[in-house]
């Protein structure tokens, strides 16, 4: 069999970390999840591409109970027992004034930061690319062998409005991160078959 | 070094397959990219998780020179030459239906579907969570040994009234997919350091 008709090259150990045997974790063991493996994430998932390399995706740590205390009232009642207990949460957000950066990521488009001076006009590609960079991170979060349980069941204005005051970032998500507990998740739901998501025009 | 305080579990080849060493290819070899490959791909990436497992992203391949004359008058011209030449392009867009499949996809939640019967209240969701598929489907793609030339610069309003004149689907980004070729990419563009990022509350 020839490179060419492999239908994949990553390997199934791989396969089955990043996509396969990994899920959506709803408990999690004591362990700790440290700066390290954090750092070792962000250092493998900053290579995904973004338009313009604009890179607009920032992440907010939660470990703490005090950090916890600020997050909690703002999910949704079925989401606060298991982010209580999570060794490490990461509230995902996008930066409104990415475009502050684009001199430096994009140099070669010297007028790309003006394009974007009309802040009503930042909101929909940054949102759009940190969700693209939320698919690198979730898989980032298993490449370090954790498991990431994300959600969007919580009150996006009143969280915003706690954690970022000043209103330059905005939620995207949050993700409860650690080893998988007991009984971490539930049954693996039906996926859409090949045909119901893939077309040849 | 245990278990717990190794950064990364994912072997250095497949981060390398995935992250450092895969870029956005501008130029392709002419081999072609099979149906099976196409298949392998999804088969990897329809694992990665959606908010209520709705799974709205849709794809639509395009290979011949009819499909492609559809596509590209809708490019910047920029786009247009090795969009041309790309042995395989995907069009990324979001099911607005994608609520009709929660009753099987999301089961133990009989509502679903009609707490999305306002179509208005559709797009923010259905976009979010295709963009947050894209990032596994590019993934994907890489896991697959090719390279991926994801774009954003085109008409979302033309090729959607040429590709989708229902209205039932929106783009979100269009992806060149092949062997990369000769002198396929620009030098790597700078990141943006883990403290810019990364913070904790």
């Amino acid at each position: 069999m020839t490179t060419a008709t492999a239908p994949l090259v990553l390997d199934d150990t791989a396969q089955d970390l990043l996509f396969r045997a990994a899920r959506t974790a709803n408990r999690f063991t004591d362990e700790p999840v440290t700066d390290e493996q954090v750092q070792a994430i962000y250092d493998l998932v900053q290579y995904g591409p973004t338009a313009m390399n604009a890179q607009p995706l920032r992440v907010v740590l939660l470990r703490s109970d005090a950090a916890k205390a600020r997050l909690l009232p703002h999910l949704s009642e079925g989401n606060r027992a298991k982010t209580a207990a999570a060794p490490l949460v990461a509230v995902l957000a996008y930066d409104v004034d990415f475009h502050e950066n684009l001199p430096t990521v994009f140099p070669h488009f010297p007028g790309a930061r003006d394009a974007f001076a009309d802040e009503a006009g930042r909101h929909k590609p940054a949102r759009d690319n940190a969700h693209l960079q939320a698919g690198y991170f979730i898989l980032g979060v298993r490449a370090a062998g954790l498991a990431a349980g994300p959600m969007g069941g919580y009150d996006a204005t009143g969280l915003d409005a706690e954690l970022f005051p000043d209103g330059r970032r905005r939620s995207i998500m949050v993700v409860n991160i650690g080893r998988p507990g007991p009984d971490a998740w539930f049954d693996r739901l039906p996926r859409l078959a090949y045909d119901e998501v893939v077309t040849e025009l």
